[in-house]
């Protein structure tokens, strides 16, 4: 008789995810990879480059700038070789932009997010989070060691009652504007109810920046608590300023504390410097042309008359983004394939990226859409609406 | 009797941190960011940049072309507008360098390995973790939700005994090269035990993507276990590739899994075209000299007998790494600076950065290192030493 293996072969351990995605088929929920050309001709009101800045000749020449004078990484974390003065000079203009004392650039606002909701809460603590809160928010709080207690959508009341009588350290946590149906988070309420309670506010304004507020200088600026004790926002360099990265955005002896333990800053490599400097130059190019926030919250709206006036269940924007709401999973997947067929690309969010379970199309205005834009946007979706859209 | 204010307003509720700075003060903990300019006269064996081809003409030149024809930013998550020819392509031709079926790219190694470990297990799994493991991969155990079991350093037996009897997914997750020793993972007994109980092995190889194995192709590909069933590998572009970003490769079932589900693949915006654009021109480069990962662990070894016929506590380099220990934080601290004064830069790695709390310098070999500069290297660590160090 032969010996018998050591270790019994299995077959693959992964095997289970062919069943998976077979019930993600089913479900509708199956995703493709459709990487697109560097030129297209599809009107895109899919993408968050909220103000057209990703392509700005003065942005893209900084990027490439940076990259041939910095080189193409940051080499190291941003405690060794990480740090260049291009990232220093970043934090400084923005901080001043925002409205804040200082700010921390890390390499994406997902790391910004998770490294200030760790940072500043400990085991004992509590975070108040909102139930409508991006995915990058609610992983920070799971990876923080304080309790999270989550409360119904843009309710400062049910924040208060999560807070009253918490001995602990708290912290409420919210986006300023929420990236599915683009509606504002009630900053001021909120700030009211964490100041009566001794609590932080840790803001997102990932969507904000650029759009909300004065020139654009984001929604804690615009509800008149940039800057104030107890208030930290966090925003990305993704979005509006059309590059890769995010911040946070505090009191110097916050950021002090993110500097000495917050694990994605420490843990991570530095922003590559194209990154840093493109984001810097768009800042710059918002802070001369404070038009273009205008320009795409009047393109907000004008999407938004639209699509209810073709009967369609917009949400009302209160920054750069709509969402309209869709039948099922699968009619939201062919209603935008049907826009796409027609030149118009759009978001298409089922789950898990839609908090309550319904699919959508996400629409996302910019500032350098014209007129004639916006209405064949609007002709297209309201075309090709699927029934029961209405 | 004037109305008592509605709510009771309270301090600062950040205080504590100035607090916890102090603690960190008194034990020699605090950090400082230090912006370093473009062109420095320090000897740098601080950086990951292994290749030295963070600043090489072909890959800076791919960087900025990239930011100039793509744009600055991706413009959204890769499921939405945020994957372009160009990441395809850099996914294609590192799943090819490193021997695996299929790759996808993030904005960060540190997204990488939470990609992977959230997306492949599940609750009621388990997943076996080495205790040396970097932040990025306890931090993907804990967004898991599965059960994790940390198990001793570099120890396939304990491994075993981990995975013994377990009936449900089962996931060992283990870096490459330990990124603050340098000291290689015994990657075939691994994944010998993982296959004898149908567990899945995750291997993160930051630190040995094109520094070990033939040409540069990494830990896995050395090991023979590149492309195998249930082998799963993280990469990063920071590091060897002198960029920025990170991926994962795998079977293309394991890849089409992560698409759908991982949650900081799909709610994060895609990596920037002039990071991808400098990752692939960065790969090409290794392909095309070979010699690069010769000429990195030549240094290191150079490097690591030197401190050894000094007299110092040096970890044997199984890649580009190499740590000497100190006595305390605060030497340290000293000694590193005494180095820097002296014109050489190495990391100063001290609690949390270190998994067993002893605080060391960390020293980096680099492929454009010449013996001149190893020979000073080894000079100005040695002169410099504290007492206690030998």
């Amino acid at each position: 008789m032969p010996d018998e293996p050591r270790v019994a072969p299995h077959g693959d351990p992964f095997a289970w995810t062919e069943g998976a995605r077979r019930t993600r088929e089913h479900a509708g929920l199956v995703r493709e990879l459709r990487p697109r050309a560097a030129e297209s001709a599809l009107l895109d009101l899919a993408g968050n480059d909220y103000l057209g800045l990703s392509r700005h000749p003065r942005v893209t020449e900084a990027a490439a700038a940076a990259a041939l004078r910095w080189g193409a990484g940051a080499t190291g974390s941003r405690l060794v070789t990480g740090s260049t003065e291009l990232h220093a000079e970043l934090e400084a203009e923005l901080a001043e932009f925002c409205g804040f004392e200082a700010a921390l650039v890390l390499s994406s606002g997902y790391a910004a997010n998770i490294a200030a909701l760790t940072a500043l809460t400990a085991r004992g603590g509590l975070l108040v989070s909102d139930a409508g809160n991006h995915a990058s928010l609610i992983d920070g709080c799971r990876l923080s060691r304080a309790e999270t207690a989550v409360v119904p959508h843009a309710d400062p009341e049910a924040v208060r009652k999560a807070l009253d009588g918490h001995g602990g350290r708290t912290l409420a946590v919210t986006d300023s504007v929420f990236s599915v149906d683009g509606d504002a988070a009630p900053l001021g309420a909120l700030a009211e109810v964490c100041r009566g309670h001794g609590a932080g506010l840790v803001v997102d304004d990932a969507h904000g920046l650029g759009v909300v507020g004065d020139g654009g200088r984001g929604a804690p600026h615009a509800a008149g608590i940039a800057g104030a004790t107890g208030v930290v926002a966090t925003v990305t360099l993704s979005k509006s300023l059309g590059s890769q990265g995010g911040a946070v955005l505090g009191p110097a002896h916050v950021i002090a504390q993110l500097v000495d333990t917050a694990r994605t800053f420490i843990f991570d490599t530095g922003l590559a410097p194209a990154a840093a400097g493109a984001a810097l130059a768009a800042l710059r190019c918002v802070r001369g042309e404070p038009e273009r926030p205008l320009r795409v919250r009047a393109a907000a709206t004008t999407l938004y008359d639209g699509l209810r006036a073709a009967g369609l269940h917009a949400s009302r924007p209160d920054a750069a983004v709509i969402s309209v709401r869709a039948p099922s999973p699968d009619d939201a997947v062919r209603w935008a394939a049907a826009c796409r067929d027609s030149g118009l690309h759009v978001g298409c969010f089922r789950p898990p990226s839609v908090p309550d379970g319904v699919s959508r199309l996400r629409l996302t205005a910019r500032a350098d859409l014209t007129g004639e834009q916006l209405e064949r946007a609007v002709h297209t979706i309201a075309e090709h609406a699927p029934g029961g859209a209405r």
